[in-house]
């Protein structure tokens, strides 16, 4: 059994996703980011970054979404997460490598901006660029990244749940998805897997 | 035989660490960053996001630090590069993604600000701020990941060279290493190994 610190709106969604894909038994517990409990004593000692997802599993605790996605998928080789071959289990992993060092650090600085200046001047000249850096991130995922239908190619993998997380950020950073159609086009087979409205109705 | 695409002061050392370490053939290829190579098209065409390192192996190319360690470590496990149990392995890259996405980031706002905000006041703020996120990550990894004498423990791993690849960065980023004591030791200890010798010669 695992458990999932997540809360709504964050990166945790691609981990939830995986463990429905996966068919994998886990409870979820919800961290109140508005009352500031990722901040608190209680949750500090359980993921000192004081973010979210963190997956408590049998063996202990793991942080940071690609090295969990990796884990579930090397832990549950039959539910086939990630490709199983060590090398495209790389490419894999490189796709997620650039979703949560580059993507989402983009996305990060629009609500998160407070965390690399001070100035709100500079807050606010950091929010007005996310529709250019976010968009330019679509653009190259569709262009050279994204094999279709899936991420991978034929074969569904942990990399399409988190590409869809990031995705559901698109309108709110100022980037209109229908511009990226390869985007849009898995954004709506995303949607429609049973999976992943069984972990969107908790979010 | 692998060839590693690299420049001076980038976390390609990481894998160039790796590399000696575990005693793998490796070419060089240096990618000029100042005369703006990594823009040009011959770069874009091996890797569009235009940034080092890229490894080329036999099976292909790959990027994003964490999943090259990582491939690295699965396809030669006699070079011990990385935990080979699972959950171990996991961990040492839930390591390396904080290097990747936190610790990187919080540097990058120094040198390339401009990604983030084209005001240059808001790149100034940025900068401004650099000793305060990269000394936050540096005190939180000396309280909470360094186990000691290496990241992961008693064994060096290729997080190992990770880390003092960030930790050359400190200086510049007006980070005093001193004030990190788990942190100094560390970088004296990978200083003084000879892999590493090797590959700073290189850098």
């Amino acid at each position: 059994m695992y458990r999932l610190w997540h809360a709504p709106g964050t990166a945790a969604l691609a981990v939830h996703i995986a463990l429905e894909e996966g068919g994998l038994p886990h409870a979820l517990r919800r961290v109140d980011l508005a009352a500031g409990e990722q901040r608190g004593e209680g949750f500090r000692a359980l993921n000192p970054k004081g973010r979210v997802p963190v997956l408590e599993t049998p063996r202990g605790k793991l942080t940071e979404v690609p090295a969990i996605l990796g884990y579930l998928a090397m832990a549950h080789p039959e539910a086939r997460l990630m490709p199983a071959d060590p090398f495209d289990f790389a490419r894999a992993q490189a796709f997620n490598g650039y979703l949560a060092s580059t993507v989402h650090v983009n996305h990060a600085h629009g609500p998160r901006a407070a965390r690399w200046a001070d100035d709100p001047a500079a807050q606010a000249a950091m929010r007005a660029r996310v529709p250019h850096t976010m968009g330019e991130s679509m653009a190259l995922i569709a262009r050279s990244m994204l094999a279709g239908p899936w991420v991978m190619g034929e074969s569904w993998t942990a990399c399409d749940g988190y590409l869809f997380t990031m995705c559901r950020w698109l309108e709110k950073d100022g980037v209109d998805i229908a511009d990226h159609p390869a985007i849009a086009a898995h954004f709506e087979a995303m949607s429609a897997r049973p999976a992943v409205r069984a972990a969107l109705a908790h979010h």
